[in-house]
């Protein structure tokens, strides 16, 4: 098993950042040709995504209705006044798991992992976790 | 480790296909005795859910909450025009992680696995992955 | 591969409580110092969310949004009359996968991890899989 931590700095408010070349790099150099890829977010306001890359349009279209979802200044308690961001995190997801074979990540052909900042600007971090297959 | 692809083909353009006998059939075939199953979406339209499946309206309860969640025709800049099915498939999930023990799929009870149509017909493949423990 | 299944009593209709204790108590007792750690909900009216734990605010913030995305009472056809729990759960997720480094959950310093109740109250399990890394 190997660990790798990508520090990442978004710039905005909300941001989507394209994880998808640093981690196949990373899968890549690792020599391990076959197992599975634990993507991981270890914040409460950030999430990570699989899905269409090519067009950034959709990556904004979906900020854009996360926020009608979970509005920033909505009926809220949390004293932070970030709840939205705490909503949105748990609506996109924690960590992704990807099929890791002949050295490369399994992505589908339209598919790109990536980073969703819902509280930023920050400083981020992403960790990697590589499992090999015994047989 | 071992990896199956399965075909599917969804025919409407919302649609909730019922995938537990299929892997289960999987699991129980490969001789794996435990380990985890990874059920992966190679598509940014889809989803794949664990839900109920013995009350087929459960699946399209969710499918009609979905639309009113993210509608079709929305203020969406995609190009495409299908940026409500990227949400709904980011909403949903792109994989699912079962625990395999005594060489079957450890749902619950009431619990099935699920692919989620957002913008079909189209062919569909999802790939399932089983890894098995070394001890 | 080791399985342990945590039982828990809800008290509520809908409710939170933090897994994280029990859960790091199971590793650290595991004896696994390296590997992934699967947790599981084998219901479809409750989920697993890793989020901020520290104030109870965020989990209350994010009930009470859950509950403005999908309504109790909704124009639902699910006889059973609890199709917003079942949404809920699919919106929540049903498992989450965390690393396992140095004997420890991996998890980040402001993450808990949290059984969402959408149905209860009622007596719940969650299966908690340890898989240890072979190098």
């Amino acid at each position: 098993m190997t660990r790798h931590a990508l520090t990442l700095q978004t710039t905005a408010h909300e941001q989507v950042q394209d994880l998808t070349l640093q981690v196949r790099q990373l899968v890549r150099q690792s020599g391990v040709a076959a197992g599975l890829c634990l993507v991981y977010c270890p914040h409460t306001t950030a999430g990570l995504v699989i899905n269409e890359g090519y067009d950034p349009d959709v990556a904004s279209d979906v900020l854009a209705l996360l926020d009608r979802l979970a509005p920033w200044h909505g009926p809220y308690q949390h004293a932070e006044g970030n709840a939205a961001a705490h909503a949105k995190a748990i609506l996109t997801g924690t960590s992704q798991t990807i099929l890791v074979e002949n050295g490369d990540l399994a992505l589908g052909t339209w598919q790109a992992l990536q980073f969703y900042e819902f509280d930023g600007p920050r400083t981020r971090t992403v960790v990697v976790t590589l499992m090999e297959a015994t047989s």
